[in-house]
C-alpha cells in the first residue's frame, strides 16, 4: 500500500487512504495542513450544494466587511515589496479589488453545482444500473504569485466543487493573503464547514512549495498559477498529480478559400485584441495562393495597430520590408505585440508547422470550406480549435463556465479553461437488487 | 518550449511538439521508435473508423495465418524459460489462444467507433457553437509481463481508439511478441494505416521499460500491465503521465438494514467467486446491529468454500474461533481465499476503516436503506462503489465496455475498466462566423 502510494508521481497512482498518508508523507508543516485537509475534504463530500453556497456568500459580506484588514495588511506587503512595478500592481489591492473578490465569490456562488452531476448512465442486461457521477476531486494545492485575489478566487472555486484546498501564495503577499484567508474561514464557519476546507501555508518559507510537490497521496492534485518558472518547476518536480498552464502558443491559419474580410478582422483581434494573454495568437500561417493580395492587408492592418513581424522568406518575398524569422522565433509565446507569419502551401504544411512549434492550446482556421475545416481540426493535438473564430476566445467566461482557475494545457482530465466542472472527478455509482456475478 | 515539456512527469504538462521532442527525448531507441510513433499517430488522427476496422479484422484474419509460427516462436520462449510454473502457464500460448486472440480483436472491431463522439455542446450568446469532442490521446506506451496475448489485445484497443502503441512486453516472451506484432502489421497494411502504428522493443534489453518512462513529450500515456512491483515502478519514475492500476483492497459493508439472505450470497460471491481478481472483497465491514445473528451464517459459507479469516476483536466476540486480524491484515490484499472482518457500529465507522485501509477501487454496501446507501457512496473515494451487487462485477465486460486494457485506480481521467473509451481524451471545437473577442 505504501509503495502504491509513493508512486504517486503517476497521475493516475491510487489516491491516499487517510492510514497510509500519514506515515508517507513525512512530518513536513504542508503535511500536516494537508492532513487536516483530507478531513475536511471528506466532510465536504457529504456537503450539501446549499451548505457549500451559503459558505460563498458569508466568505463574500466577510471580505467586505473586512476590507480595512485586508487593505493594511496589502499596505505591509507593499511596504515590505522591492521588486518591478509592474508586478508592484499586480501586489496592491484596493478597495475596487476587494469588492471584486467579493463579488467574484457571488458569481460562483451563482453557478449550478457541479458535484452530483448524472454525467452519463446505462443499464445491464442483468438489472444492474450503472451511473458516472461527478465527484469532487479530493485535496487541491495550488500554488500561486504575486495577485493576491488569486487565494480568494481558487478557494471559492474550491469550495463550490467540493475540495478542501491548500494555498501557497506569493511570499510577496503574505499578510494580504491571510487577510483573506481569514473572511474565508469566517464564511466557512458561517455555513458550519470545517475551517480546514481553505488553509494557507504558514509562513513564506520558500520550502513549502517543495512540500506540497513531494505530498503524494495527501493532495490530490496541485495547479500552479504564475509564470512560466513556477509551472515548469512544477511539472518537473511534482509527485503528485498537475493540472498546469504550460504555454499558449496559439496559430492562426488563413485557408485559400477563407473570406479575406473575415480573416482579416479575425486576425487583428487574435492577435491584437490583448497581447498578453495565452489565446492570443503568436504566429500567422497563411497559404500561399490567398497571401499575395491578403497578406500586405493583415500586415496593414497589424501594423496601423502597433505590432511588429518576424516573417519567413515566403512572407518576406509577399512584403519585403518584414523582418525575417528565425526558427526560434516560431519556437516563441511573444505575450507582446509581435507575430510570426509564415506561406504555407496548404493545410497539411500548415499542420506540419503546428506539430513542429505548437504548444497544443488554441488553433484557429478561417476557410468556407468544411472539409478543410474538419481536417485541420482532426490534425491538431490542441485543447482548443476554433473555426472561423478568434483565438482569444479561449478563456471560461466565454466558453461559459463562469469563473475558471486558468487554462490547463495537458493531454488528459481538464484541457483548456478550468472552471468548477473541471474541479471535479467521477465514479461509477452500480446500483443493483442483489445481484452476483456468475 | 523544452521546459515546459521536459516537464512532463506532470500529468498535465504540455504534450510535445514534434519538433521539440526530437530534441528533448534523445537517441534511445524506443524514444526513435516513439518518434516514428507520433509521426503514425498523426496519420491515424485523420484515419476513418472503417480503416481502422479493417486493419482489426486482417490482424485477426493474419493471426490465424500465423498460428505456426507464433507456436514456434512462442515454444522457443518457452524453452528458453526456467522460472516458475504458474508463470510459464501465463507465458504459453496453443492454438486455442491464439484463436482467442483472433476472436478478441474481432470483438473490438465490433465496438462502436469512441473517436469523434460528441461528448458535450452547447451554444454561447454571440453564435459559436461549442462541442467537445473525444479524440485519441496520441502515442501510448505499453509495458506488460508474461502473457503475450496482452500484446495484441492492447494493440486492438489502441488502433480501435486511433492511438499508435509502444508495446514492451515480458522479456521472456520476446519471440512470440514478435510473431504477434508481425501478424498485427500485416493487418495495418491491408487497411492502408501506417505499420509504426503498432510497434514492439527491438529486443529484451531492460533499459527499454526506463527509456518509455523518461520519455516524455513523445510518449503520451504510460499503462503498465503486471505485477505489484511493475506498477510501482513505473509510477514511481514515470515522466509520462501514467494510468495505473494499483491495488484492489476492496470492502463489502453489510449495513444494519441489510437483506440477510442477500447479504450472504453477496459476501459469498464478491470474495469466493474468483479470489485473484483485484475486484474480490478483501475485507468485510458488517454493523453489529446485525453481526451476532448474521456473520456465523457468513463465516459458514465461506468457510465450506475454504475461505479463512482474519478477524478484529468484535467479529472474534460473535465468532470465537476466528483468528485474530492484526492491522496490517485491514492493509493486505490477499488475492487468495482470504478474508478480513470487521465489526462496526455504523456507515461512518465503516467509511473511516475504508478511508484508513482501502485502495480507492471498489467498495460495496448492502442495505434497504437509501439514505444511507448515499452516504455511504458519497463518503468513499472509490472508483467504483457497489450497491447491492458483488464487487467482483468492477470489470470492463460487466460494464458493457467490451474489452478493457485494465482496471484504473487514480483519481483522473479513466476510474476503473479502462476500455476503448478510456483510451481517448477530448478537444473543444468551437465553431464561429467570423465572430471576434470584445
Amino acid at each position: 500500500m505504501q509503495g502504491a502510494h509513493a508512486g504517486q508521481g503517476a497521475p493516475a497512482g491510487a489516491p491516499a487512504a487517510d492510514g497510509a498518508t500519514g506515515e508517507t508523507a513525512g512530518e513536513s508543516p504542508m503535511a500536516v495542513l494537508a492532513g487536516r485537509a483530507r478531513k475536511a475534504a471528506r466532510t465536504l463530500a457529504q456537503s450539501s450544494s446549499s451548505e457549500r453556497d451559503k459558505a460563498l456568500w458569508a466568505a463574500a459580506s466577510a471580505l467586505r466587511t473586512a476590507s480595512a484588514d485586508i487593505l493594511a495588511a496589502n499596505a505591509r506587503d507593499l511596504a515590505a515589496y522591492t521588486g518591478s512595478e509592474a508586478f508592484r500592481d499586480r501586489l496592491t489591492l484596493d478597495a475596487e479589488r476587494v469588492e471584486a473578490m467579493a463579488r467574484g465569490l457571488e458569481a460562483i456562488a451563482d453557478l449550478p453545482d457541479p458535484v452530483g452531476q448524472v454525467l452519463d448512465e446505462w443499464s445491464r442486461p442483468n438489472g444492474l444500473h450503472i451511473r458516472r457521477v461527478a465527484t469532487p476531486v479530493g485535496v487541491i494545492g495550488v500554488i500561486y504569485e504575486s495577485r493576491p485575489n488569486v487565494g480568494a478566487d481558487a478557494a471559492g472555486l474550491c469550495i463550490k466543487s467540493g475540495n478542501a484546498v491548500l494555498l501557497r501564495g506569493g511570499s510577496e503577499s503574505v499578510h494580504s493573503t491571510r487577510a483573506i484567508h481569514a473572511a474565508i474561514q469566517a464564511g466557512l464557519r458561517v455555513a458550519g464547514l470545517p475551517e480546514d476546507t481553505v488553509q494557507i501555508a504558514p509562513d513564506a518559507d520558500r520550502r513549502h512549495v517543495a512540500d506540497m510537490l513531494a505530498a503524494a497521496g495527501l493532495i490530490d492534485l496541485i495547479i500552479p498559477r504564475g509564470g512560466r518558472g513556477l509551472v515548469e518547476r512544477v511539472q518537473r518536480e511534482a509527485r503528485v498529480p498537475v493540472l498546469a498552464h504550460a504555454e499558449g502558443l496559439c496559430h492562426t491559419y488563413i485557408h485559400a478559400d477563407a473570406d479575406p474580410a473575415m480573416a482579416r478582422r479575425i486576425v487583428l483581434n487574435a492577435k491584437m485584441r490583448r497581447v498578453g494573454i495565452c489565446g492570443a495568437t503568436e504566429t500567422l500561417l497563411i497559404d500561399a495562393a490567398i497571401a499575395p493580395g491578403l497578406l500586405p492587408q493583415i500586415v496593414a492592418d497589424l501594423a496601423e495597430s502597433g505590432c511588429t513581424f518576424r516573417a519567413d522568406a515566403r512572407a518576406v518575398g509577399i512584403v519585403p520590408d518584414l523582418p525575417a524569422a528565425t526558427p526560434k522565433d516560431f519556437a516563441t509565446e511573444w505575450l507582446d505585440a509581435v507575430l510570426n507569419v509564415a506561406v504555407v502551401d496548404d493545410v497539411d504544411e500548415a499542420l506540419d508547422h503546428i506539430a513542429r512549434y505548437g504548444s497544443s492550446h488554441t488553433e484557429a482556421i478561417v476557410t468556407a470550406d468544411e472539409a478543410t475545416a474538419i481536417r485541420f481540426m482532426n490534425g491538431v493535438s490542441s485543447a482548443v480549435v476554433m473555426w472561423n473564430a478568434s483565438t482569444q476566445f479561449c478563456d471560461g467566461g466565454e466558453f461559459g463556465f463562469g469563473a475558471e482557475i486558468g487554462i490547463a494545457t495537458g493531454r488528459f482530465h481538464a484541457r483548456g479553461p478550468v472552471g468548477v466542472e473541471q474541479l471535479t472527478t467521477f465514479r461509477y455509482e452500480v446500483l443493483g437488487n442483489g445481484q452476483i456475478r456468475a
